[in-house]
């Protein structure tokens, strides 16, 4: 098992556009239950199956085995729970972390996402002035949750 | 994907037991959902996650993956769904097919099943006399569903 500690936040403005590769991410879940979350996800051309226990905190168990391309399609055109999520992912490296920003396609289309990876719960970084409100325990943004309620039926009107 | 194309039969007398060498299995579900079965398990010092799709027929779409033995029990005492499913395997080859005998332990006590794997649904296979009635079909013996259903709570008083 690897720890997965991970803050969530939304994203402002489009400073974060011209930075990192964007790379195309298709993902479904075999289950969306949160004691324990199976997903499969394309993400160019590596494929992953990964298993998440219950999060503590922003803390949480994580597995994963990356499996071939054309294995994954099947699984998710053919077993998932519909619809998939599409999203375009950038990494940003940024004085010393990470920063994975995510733009939803689709029914999520219109939220833009933020997560930086962390070594403990309480350890400091920078935010790039493109990092808005944290949503790290709001269940609305996880993954697995965005399948039944996407986004643009729970936004706030423009 | 591979597809698993099985016959299911409950065992009669114990014709079974001098035949194939016995090994531990353990397993559990991370998701039990017939459309996304998600097994985990451990069958003596090998582990296995393994993805099963709906079942048309006999016949079922079956992906799966060899996993550390170490994050197997993890997976199966931290996330699967419980209680795990623990029964003794003895695989018996006879005339050009091999023969799974299962012997359930803990809830399932007494239950005690063949499965023999096809090339097709028709193909004709030689049953062994220790073969009694025809289970395939029958949800009640679904490995997923003895979960929630022992064999202890519906099998006929003796």
């Amino acid at each position: 098992m690897g720890l997965e500690i991970e803050r969530k936040f939304l994203v402002a403005g489009d400073g974060w556009r011209a930075l990192g590769e964007a790379v195309l991410l298709r993902q479904g879940y075999l289950s969306s239950d949160p004691a324990r979350v199976v997903r499969v996800r394309i993400e160019g051309e590596r494929a992953f199956l990964t298993i998440k226990g219950k999060s503590q905190g922003a803390t949480r168990g994580e597995w994963e085995y990356p499996i071939p391309v054309p294995e994954a399609a099947e699984l998710l055109d053919g077993l998932c729970q519909a619809p998939l999520i599409e999203k375009i992912r950038r990494r940003i490296a940024l004085k010393g972390h990470t920063w994975e920003v995510d733009e939803f396609l689709g029914a999520n289309a219109g939220l833009v996402v933020a997560e930086i990876e962390l070594g403990s719960e309480d350890e400091a970084f920078d935010k790039p002035d493109w990092i808005g409100q944290e949503v790290t325990h709001d269940a609305r943004y996880f993954n697995s949750n965005l399948i039944r309620h996407p986004y643009s039926s729970w936004k706030d009107p423009a």
